[in-house]
């Protein structure tokens, strides 16, 4: 079993005389496809560890006596995402359109359509024929799910943040195996899914690596959880105004949020699916739109608010990335400069406006993932240009979609896809929560929540050890992640 | 020096003539190496990262008093063994048996033996002669070293946490050393050293990634530690009982766990120690036990301890990892979620039940390492398919032992070897320990203990500016890791 | 667009006709510049990465009422370092020499002079032809603009440490954006942009992967900050003696050094910035002179200052890394090893010394990347070995100056290449931090010293709901990183 020759060698079954140019250019092949499973197995992981900056960033973003609660949530959700994507999610995310679908002229299967099917519980050592809306890309079809799976689970994470501190474990557990087995599926396969947005007849829905199909989507089931569920106690006063809960831990948080922005570089340059050299452009105007965003929310916190909020000040950095990651194969570094300052200076002013309509956000999730992802799929009609990427490309397997002529005619198919994915996504989200609400119920008690949840909903304390500051919650002008700072409070 | 010439071009000491066809396979060979060398090394890359996990998970659980104690542990452990492997561990493991080998019919090195040897202080630059059991990948000898090295610092950082708040700092370190300069090594090499447990007769012994050649050797050194050492004043009252000692940061636990998970990608995939299709499966595997183990851990806590305890939320995910390490290859992605199911069970009821044995492990690394270790290496036995794998190999460094039958041969070949592994650690690692109480003593004064071992090892504390909660320890019914929850402690 | 054939297929511009052996060489280059441009990028991620372990570790060994400021600007430092950067940092880097330079005989662009030039705001998708110094490597433009740029923001976020808890944010800002477009450029320009002292008549000055590029030029920026704004309130007595003042949080700063040395597996073994063999090798120098410096400033510390002081443990690992840097690809397992142990001792001594000067630097940043950059570079003079690496080398791409005889004259280019970085960078320095002082200010009041940066420069604290220990600071006999222990204090 071991072998002598630690040299190249050929297998068993290869042809016995000697190398020819085909057995070359087929080794060639093969090195192709191993390099491309390697680095979209690598970015997969990278997405992966997304998690643990949602996780950090969305615990220290809330209170101290709720941070058992936000971790546990932030820790199963990937759990129950693994397990719902297995059991059903991919499978009609990427399988042949069963609903509304059309065959090709020469048969295969149906796309364009509404709704994929494949087999549940899915043994994902095939050759890939079930999931005909990945057949652009090579890597093997474990590779296609777990990439794949990383995603959904951002999505069904992003909700977490939005719903934090009053939100029962149970419910939230249900409420992501519903999202990531049912809703992301369906709106995912409208555009990843080869369904009916990436075949509009005017010109194909174009969102690389998720801007709208991750974290709009993301950002529209939390929104209907925030209506659903309501506010925190004490967040909104009696005339209206919006009290400042600040986190807990600004350590926690800014490691979360540097966790997110190298998580990206999996989530953006990984969705090339392949190793070529259109990685490092992505990864360029993936990392210039969060600098962009980070340094504009900075100075905009600091014009608005009076001082750099810290919170405003990662926000800013997540809003650039969140906005860049529809068009990040698409713009020049320029453009992505743009799309980040824009981006920065929203977060703001979208973190006040939520406020306003007293939808209480503890993370600031919706103006990051919604109103940003929003944001980044309309800047694909604003800012791409098509002569970018082919200069890169030196390589056959590339997502489709990549070619495109940008303009008007774009600008309103992504505009067509915004409305159609958020209405659906929205309605369907409602639909789980009320029904989740009058069933097992998605609120904890007035009094868990006033004690905190860590010990209501897990019988167990995030920080044993440290004396309590009980004057905490309440003697600190500005509020992270939520932060309206002194002018908002006064 | 700087290349006018940008594109591909040849050294100096090519052909000088035209390219020719095995020109052309030369370069896919050496492609090949490269893409082996480079994912082997990232993995390796991720491994190490482990530490941080360990070092933050286990702090987490541990008491504020002893958190920069575990810490330092957790720090130095690796670069012990980055120094024991390379001083005597790496030859010891992977060079020709010395003890009880046997030559290959036409010359060669030894095999099949009980102890391997090679130089000691390596250069690593050689051709890798010297390691014959690692013949079987091309990747050059620094990245063998430094990838075995990683797995090995992972058994001795697991014994950290086992025996944490009442060991004392220089008694662990001598054991570290000792460990991987020597115990680790021994059983090592029957294994992936291609010693006799890799050349049974009946079967070869199969452990793809380590359920036994890391996890179980780490937990049986931590056994040996709990047994000698004795558990933590007032962990156990004079009636028998259990008391609960919850752990002081759960921000840094659940930051551990998620890191964990994240460096078993390299841990399990990357033990192909080449760039191969099979990555993926591996990957799929691996995460579909975690997801499983996690959800599991959660309910059946949820059910025996009323609450969803985030010790055992964590713990789950962890046992899910342990339990398909060995078999994470050669098993369906099924199986792998009935792996992850059952270790994720299995974990809660031996976290109750080492508390019942009055065997003191703060942060349940027995139930995880050990005895999901054991649990993982038996499942070889139980749910290996060799259909699975053959689909997605296109390469030939295959890791030896992957093609083998399963079936009741096998698990008789998985109990000699958990067996044989399991009482020479165990023999081992208990002497070690014994030598050490009786020379340089093992355990901090109980003093100091009660005080802390953060003032007394290392005359600093982990929280500066942070009030104690003296009640702390005392006031909480669920212990988090080692939590038994409210009906152990009623 | 979804390609029916998933295999191998040639692109549309192809030959059509069958396959020539110039067709698999070419494929197999194609193959090659993928592979590198993979391994760069995402070992440009992993030094991304270090943004988190700088944040986490100089947070965790300032104070708590500053935790937040110290957070806001290494987070922000990136986002600024990559825009000043893009803006004019890479192309002074390694755009042609325009001040001082040379012609090559054959015409091209001009080398050996004192600073480069390229378009200001580059698009990043050429053919590299702007960046000549950098055409030793064919990765994508976009690549070597991103691996380059996690190498300034390093160096930049050397400095934060030094300044913490009484440094202004806007000022801190400001600067960091001159150190990354001007001064780190132009000396880089001088080494790695093949400039003066990459041409040195006698022996070209060999910095591998950046003690003094990166590290020294950190420190000597961090050293002019030191001497201009001075020492914290309360560091120094009247008598002249150091009080120690502990960091806030060890398990944040255990944290951050493990992403350190985690983040230097990109640095060092990706300064190849091509996917080759020896990538194993620097891996494992890297690895072993960390696992040294470790130990070795461990065993220092307990023997010196009477107990094995936490904050000497982490800064020895990051004094081994710091050491090896320079030399990490051309010096022998055993030799690193050595230069780790020298290293971790130094360190020790360093942070004595530079209490003993006055100058005080909370985390011990200049004893880390100064002392620990300038003893690196020595190294290269006392340690290299031109044996080392050409064993391993099976590649074209190969960084400019690798190849070199060491010895006496290799060690007076190392001096000269020190001195004039030094100088320059520290004069550049001072002067930019005096022009800082007397405009807007460098330094908070004094009242906003004594209540903490983070309410006064950002509105918040870190910790709402932990109660304060007013007592914390002044009664801890170690101070973690400023550590003089027991002895400096008594």
């Amino acid at each position: 079993m071991y072998g002598a020759d630690a040299g190249f060698c050929v297998r068993a079954d290869s042809p016995r005389g000697p190398p020819t140019i085909d057995d070359a250019i087929k080794k060639s092949a093969d090195l192709q496809q191993v390099a491309n499973t390697v680095w979209t197995l690598i970015c997969g992981m990278l997405v992966f560890w997304m998690n643990a900056g949602f996780a950090t960033l969305e615990a220290g973003l809330c209170r101290r006596k709720n941070s058992v609660h936000i971790l546990a949530k932030n820790f199963i959700v990937f759990a129950v995402s693994s397990i719902a994507f297995w059991v059903a999610g991919f499978g009609m995310m990427f399988g042949a359109s069963v609903i509304g679908g059309k065959t090709p002229d020469g048969g295969g299967a149906a796309f364009a359509g509404f709704l994929g099917w494949a087999p549940m519980f899915p043994g994902l050592t095939g050759d890939g024929a079930n999931y005909p809306a990945l057949s652009w890309t090579n890597v093997p079809e474990g590779v296609k799910f777990f990439f794949q799976l990383v995603f959904a689970g951002t999505a069904a994470t992003i909700v977490s943040g939005a719903v934090a501190e009053r939100t029962k474990f149970n419910a939230f557990m249900i409420f992501s195996f519903v999202l990531v087995a049912l809703i992301y599926p369906i709106t995912g396969h409208w555009i990843w899914g080869n369904g009916w947005l990436a075949n509009l007849s005017s010109a194909p829905f174009h969102d690389f690596a998720g801007s709208t199909v991750v974290h709009s989507v993301g950002g529209w089931a939390a929104l209907a959880g925030v209506i659903i569920i309501g506010p925190r106690i004490g967040k909104y006063t009696a005339e209206g105004k919006a009290n400042t809960i600040p986190g807990h831990n600004m350590g926690l948080a800014a490691l979360g949020c540097l966790i997110l922005w190298l998580g990206w570089f999996g989530f953006n340059p990984g969705s090339t699916m392949t190793a070529n050299l259109m990685i490092g452009h992505i990864a360029v105007t993936t990392n210039t739109a969060a600098a962009f965003g980070a340094v504009t929310a900075t100075i905009v916190a600091w014009v608005v608010l009076g001082k750099p909020d810290f919170g405003m000040i990662l926000n800013g950095g997540l809003a650039g990335l969140v906005g860049i990651t529809a068009s990040c194969a698409v713009v020049s570094v320029a453009s992505a400069a743009i799309i980040g300052t824009i981006a920065g200076g929203l977060v703001v002013f979208s973190v006040l406006f939520f406020d306003k309509l007293k939808l209480d956000d503890p993370v600031g999730a919706l103006s990051v993932h919604l109103v940003c992802g929003v944001f980044g799929t309309i800047c694909v009609g604003l800012f791409a240009n098509p002569e970018i990427i082919p200069l890169q490309v030196t390589d056959v397997y590339v997502k489709p979609g990549l070619f495109f002529g940008g303009g008007a005619t774009q600008l309103i198919a992504q505009l067509i896809g915004i409305g159609a994915v958020g209405a659906t996504v929205l309605v369907a989200s409602l639909i789980t929560w009320v029904i989740l609400k009058v069933t097992i119920g998605v609120r904890v008690s007035a009094t868990e929540e006033i004690e905190g949840l860590d010990v209501g909903e897990h019988g167990m304390e995030g920080y044993p050890g440290f004396a309590l500051d009980t004057a905490g919650e309440k003697d600190h002008t500005l509020a992270p992640g939520t932060a309206k700072g002194t002018l908002a409070t006064a």
